[in-house]
């Protein structure tokens, strides 16, 4: 530990070059194994150097190189991502020494450890997280320190408190900003996208920002983007947000919650979706926001991602500890997860259900409609002005009266419309019907295998490809009945998406008592 | 987690380039953001492909590159490591997809989730690891997750069972093997260089293998080295050990315990050196190189590994657990570890201290004589003709009496000797002499600061580097004696090891009751 001391003292000189590699947020260094800096330095492959120029100092992960074509004996070779925070041109010159470890590096080992961090402790891990001071092995080592089990619910609201500190946020000069928020896992849960108009027209400020799909076969952004443009420089956002009530907007570029953008780095690998951290990283973005009302949506079912009430509710309990010591006003609402909500899956298929339940068209998914309205109303109720009850109601008066049409009509011009029309969408030309192998009724929908059907089908990267379900749970169907289409535009996608559907379609026909039953708000 | 699977069935073809890159023990490939293949399959920046060709396949994290001269859109570049292991040409044909999630996977993230593994889910964790199937991600994850409190002492020998399995395992034939391990810590603790040829000339057969220095200022390959070549390929060592009873030489090339080798690429950027790691990594080699009896040093001090005899004597239990279940006859002996053992630290310094010890010169370290007598009469007495009891004074006929030097000898000749002359030492020409600002008497000597010191001053990289004390525990010294002398052969490693001393210099000078009391067993 002690030889890590004082050797930065001494920088020395290299030349810039940008090494066209991109290392995915974590910041790489090339040196040539000849270069003398290596060699004085005595410098380890893997360690971290610090490079300085123009003003900037970054940290980076060292790479040795034994080709003089990648980077020379004179220069100091950047991964892409960290020659474009040095901001800086190729050939100028740059100081090199080895780095002091990170701060927080004291408290994160005390974490490993097993002891409990205080809120200064979380500060400053959080801010080297921010800063990319952290190696891909550091973060790691912090995501599965801080997981299940680890973490009381005050490190809990540390951790959130200071991803809020160390990145920017938003003041609407409002009373009231609305949002809402699911926790994810149900494919087809495209109901942000009814709710914001709906909420919008009953004039409570809704500025929502989303995410592209991580895993699932389309996030809200991903949806969104078929309808309209969602990739906003901030500036442009506030002018939509203040002439519509509104927006629908991807989050990546807004720097709400920069560490939690890193962290996801090394959480998806890992599939870690701990209590913990999605607690954390949702309430910091939402504060970081600027929102002062969420609406929080747990979907409870067999393939969900919460299995039980008794998880459902311990996730509730800890959402709102954390809510309250943030200043954040939450309603947890536990929804039926229990199968995927509308009928399409993916990013074309889903735009068409929303614009169905907005232009009230009969063929509109009920189950999608009915979600977005009691989640709206559950908004709406948050107006001072509004009756504990009525809120479900005046939301249904907005959509049926054709106002939330007008409102998302309008953000959509706002963003830049992409033209879409709903009545004649640009669906997967290549398709295959998957047909039940049974007669009965629709007992179970796999949301997981339904989603990863759909992902190899193309969605969402292939905005016109995806599933169409036919048939819902409780729906009778008939031997060689289409329970679901697959949309693909490239025969090798069709394939994929077939033979993981030959494995198991995701449904399975039974009798009406087969039926998994969920006891939830509605 | 679904759309992992199949895809591998279409593996693409490329042109196989070395890239030039040491990318430390993870594979890495390197594919042109226009390849077709990187397009066609959705392969997303560090995730994990699976390339093949001549027969062999590897995992290998990608990272995309934008520039053709590091690699062609054509081509599938690989790090230096990668490209080693499949063994084939650069133009070669090798085929490429997405790869499925290594078998393991699932039972690491049960670990991650808190759940106690069995047998069979370290084995194959323990497998994938062993052959590279892990990123650097899941290796610090399992690491973390395996890191203290989370592991109970079956899941302990279940890991060291595994790692045994995973690798080459020796066996010499003969019903005692003896060895001596130390967990670490101490500078100067360069007991094995005595108790090899003590035991040898006892009649034991004793091939010792040792890792060189990884935070340290020398590890016992790296003083070995300075009196004799310590590389030395599987077949020659068989040799020099059926010979000479024993041996010394660098364990790293030999294949004994590869999981292990894997993960300290991760345990040493995290300072992790958790019971459970540190039991299963010790235990295994030791069985893996066909030990039947060994002698475990434990040192117990203030600036020591442990700290507490109460730390001491949980690590003694479970050493003694998993041994027991691995059929390997243990001894631990918990020893003063307060201060640097000997009077050299760094290589050069270390093997003059040894060899004076053997020579039975007056000017020998007598703490380093003692310590080793101790634990070669221990494993003396693992000798069913030897009573409890006599070990000691047999070691020390053997040493006094000059045999141990002859069987020395005979070793260095045997694995090639390097000439090394301890009258004459070569040590570093440039000094600082640390001088001491108080008079009484040592109290405390901080075995961490003099480590980090002899670090910076150049060891174990310069051979001739390090510290040399001139005073112990309990020395009186008056203000302006020369506590130790820091030895460079660069002026920059000198300033640097100044700079740190200046900080602090790692003695401490008192009264004789200021001196930190140990129960030790001798």
């Amino acid at each position: 530990m002690t030889d890590k001391i004082d050797k930065q003292k001494k920088p020395m000189h290299l030349l810039l070059r940008r090494v066209a590699i991109d290392t995915y947020r974590e910041n790489v260094a090339y040196l040539h194994r000849d270069c003398a800096v290596y060699r004085a330095e005595g410098f380890q492959a893997l360690s971290k150097i610090e490079v300085r120029a123009n003003g900037c100092k970054i940290l980076a992960t060292l790479n040795v190189v034994d080709d003089e074509s990648i980077v020379g004996c004179d220069e100091i070779g950047l991964s892409e991502d960290a020659f474009a925070i040095l901001g800086m041109e190729s050939g100028k010159e740059a100081f090199v020494c080895q780095a002091e470890p990170p701060v927080s590096m004291e408290a994160l080992f005390r974490k490993i450890n097993g002891e409990r961090l205080d809120k200064t402790d979380f500060r400053n891990i959080v801010k080297d997280i921010a800063e990319h001071h952290y190696s891909k092995i550091e973060l790691t080592a912090f995501v599965v320190a801080t997981n299940r089990g680890e973490m009381d619910r005050e490190e809990v609201y540390f951790l959130a408190e200071a991803m809020v500190a160390c990145g920017r946020h938003l003041d609407w000069k409002e009373p009231l900003v609305v949002d809402k928020h699911c926790i994810g896992g149900i494919p087809g849960n495209r109901t942000s996208m009814l709710i914001v108009p709906i909420v919008a027209a009953h004039g409570m400020l809704c500025p929502k920002t989303s995410s592209r799909a991580i895993t699932s076969p389309a996030g809200t952004a991903d949806t969104m983007e078929v309808l309209a443009n969602v990739d906003i420089p901030f500036k442009k956002l506030t002018d939509v947000v203040l002439k519509n009530n509104g927006c629908l907007a991807w989050g990546g570029a807004s720097d709400l919650s920069p560490a939690d953008d890193v962290l996801i780095s090394v959480e998806r690998p890992l599939s870690l979706d701990s209590p913990a951290q999605m607690v954390a990283s949702i309430l910091s973005k939402k504060i970081a926001a600027g929102s002062t009302h969420l609406v929080l949506d747990i979907p409870i079912g067999p393939t969900a991602k919460v299995r039980s009430m008794q998880e459902a509710q311990n996730l509730r309990r800890l959402f709102e500890y954390v809510a309250s010591r943030m200043n954040l006003s939450l309603d947890v609402i536990i929804t039926d997860g229990r199968q995927p909500i509308g009928f399409g899956i993916g990013p074309v298929l889903e735009a068409r259900d929303v614009m169905q339940v907005l232009e009230n068209d009969p063929l509109a998914p009920n189950d999608l409609r009915q979600k977005a309205l009691r989640l709206a109303g559950r908004l709406i109720e948050c107006d001072p002005d509004v009756r504990g009850g009525d809120g479900f109601s005046i939301a249904r008066d907005i959509l049926d009266s054709g106002r939330a049409l007008t409102y998302m009509n309008s953000i959509i011009e706002a963003q830049g419309s992409n033209g879409f029309d709903y009545k004649n969408p640009k669906l997967g030309s290549l398709i295959f019907e998957v047909k039940s192998i049974a007669s009965g009724v629709v007992a179970e929908i796999d949301n997981l295998q339904i989603a990863g059907i759909a992902r190899l089908a193309g969605a969402p990267k292939v905005q016109s490809a995806g599933v169409d379900l036919l048939h819902k749970l409780g729906d009778k169907v008939v031997e060689g009945d289409v329970l679901y289409r697959i949309h693909s535009e490239i025969q090798a996608d069709l394939d994929f998406a077939c033979q993981l559907c030959a494995k198991s379609s995701g449904y399975k026909i039974g009798r009406p008592e087969d039926i998994h039953h969920v006891f939830v708000e509605f």
